[in-house]
């Protein structure tokens, strides 16, 4: 029998990553490039040049609210002009193949699931930490098909409004953007720091490996942002655990190399916060793909809605 | 073919009820009593009182954190007596027939799904309102098996600490307790309210229902108080939106009785913070089966199971 590919995309808010991947989760070849204006049109001709006569379809991950049946992206804050764009269609008529859709950190968590770190457990939540939140559920080894945006789950019902209308979700807490914009506010007030040597001085250009650099070289004011935005992330993950109680709670993102000091803190906050028997049970681990996980996850889709129609035909 | 039924027995935080149940949903006969320090004993006779010949298992809803394995309740802030005792293996003893434990919020959802209002979802989230807040919550028509303990999802990280250990949870904001507990430090401060000539003056008797009756009768305080409660709730119906994508919402408990200014205004709060896409398209409605959901889905879980059992045989 031949050997069956599918090509992987992850749309997510700042890089287009497109892979042709194996039906064992192996990435045979793969591209990146920074999310442009011309978004559809760089999609189109990355999977084009990746396109090889074993593929039996193409998988999207997109960072977004998305609706499965109709294959159409319903919101997305960082990537507004594709909402409304039938890209499921419009692909499908371009390669004629199968093309299968799903949120950015749902395909992120098929791909720890298939060959990363999630393939000793049945239960998980993975969480991508970077400049937002997003989430993906795999329950009894299958990916929960629900939207899972728990960046967008208040913590503070008296909070600060998010960019998405709600008001103290964990984003505005936990996040990259988070973490900057309480920097750059503590800056602003005139604290001593560090990060005033970072970015020729043009702390507006801060980014959270400056922070965490600053952090490790003993800066107090770096290690509070770290740890605040970790203990807000830590309020996440107890709530995650008392309402899911998953086996373990995979973490990715520009965010996790910040492991030590922000993730840290956030295991402490949630053991402090979770039902202690759901706690003790559940392991908070790193992904072992990376920014591969995107692209593995959403050529799983493609295999497993093609398997499972074939076991409906039958 | 002979009619099968099984007994379901759900044991809340205050009352104990089992029923005779059919196949079908239907209650045949039931009890009530109230739960005592002799929770165990009055639990095994009233099962026995409902004995039947054509009693095919015991299904049990209990309030606590349950391990479905080992059929152990974990923690039960309400029924502390009986953690750790092996109620699935000793009524399986005593009555010879298969038993299954479940939380009591699922094993509601799974009799809403069965035979009341979610009989036309597929996927739900079942709230209990009432001393505390639970929940369920039904994925593709099934029961999802995780703790769904909604009630304990922070909502203020820096807010008040929970009897469950966390700080700022649902529970402490929206429910029963919470109610009493804002009405009564309002009159201790002095406010005017009708709530003062209620229980004969003795204010730290009062219930919800004598909140909802001022409220209606124009007292500005107890409106005030089941309009903070159900902007709360709202905050965490928008979290499980957000999250859950489910269909419907359907709320249980004693708090539905207000459901003209507390769900209400819980309603307006949601549709306000959650995804517009997602609040536009899921229903908020109440439970068709009442006090009765839990008896009718702990019996469900005797034939789901022993179908289940049935079909991993063939």
């Amino acid at each position: 029998m031949n050997k069956k590919y599918s090509i992987g995309v992850d749309l997510g808010g700042t890089n287009l990553r497109v892979a042709l991947v194996s039906e064992e989760g192996e990435i045979v070849r793969k591209i990146k490039k920074t999310s442009s204006d011309n978004v559809v049109e760089t999609l189109f001709e990355s999977v084009s040049s990746l396109m090889d006569g074993g593929v039996s379809g193409i998988g999207l991950g997109v960072a977004g609210l998305i609706d499965r049946k109709d294959g159409r992206v319903l919101a997305s804050p960082n990537l507004g002009n594709i909402v409304g764009i039938d890209l499921v269609e419009n692909m499908g008529n371009r390669f004629k193949l199968p093309v299968f859709i799903e949120n950015d950190a749902n395909v992120a968590a098929l791909g720890e699931k298939k060959s990363g770190a999630g393939r000793g457990f049945d239960n998980f939540v993975l969480l991508t930490l970077g400049t937002g939140i997003g989430g993906g559920i795999i329950h009894n080894g299958r990916l929960l098909d629900v939207s899972a945006e728990v960046g967008h789950m208040s913590i503070s019902h008296d909070g600060g409004r998010c960019q998405c209308g709600n008001i103290g979700c964990l984003e505005n807490y936990a996040s990259a953007r988070a973490m900057i914009s309480k920097a750059v506010s503590m800056l602003e007030k005139g604290q001593d720091s560090l990060l005033k040597g970072c970015c020729n001085g043009n702390f507006y250009k801060l980014t959270p490996e400056d922070i965490y650099r600053s952090a490790l070289e003993g800066d107090s004011l770096s290690r509070e942002v770290l740890r605040e935005a970790g203990r807000a992330l830590g309020v996440g993950l107890a709530n995650i655990i008392n309402v899911l109680s998953p086996e373990a709670i995979i973490l990715t993102g520009g965010l996790i190399g910040a492991w030590n000091i922000y993730v840290q803190e956030a295991i402490k906050e949630a053991s402090r916060r979770a039902f202690k028997e759901l706690a003790d049970s559940v392991k908070i681990i790193p992904s072992s793909l990376g920014d591969d996980a995107g692209v593995v996850g959403a050529a799983c889709l493609v295999f497993m809605n093609l398997s499972q129609a074939l076991s409906d035909k039958q």
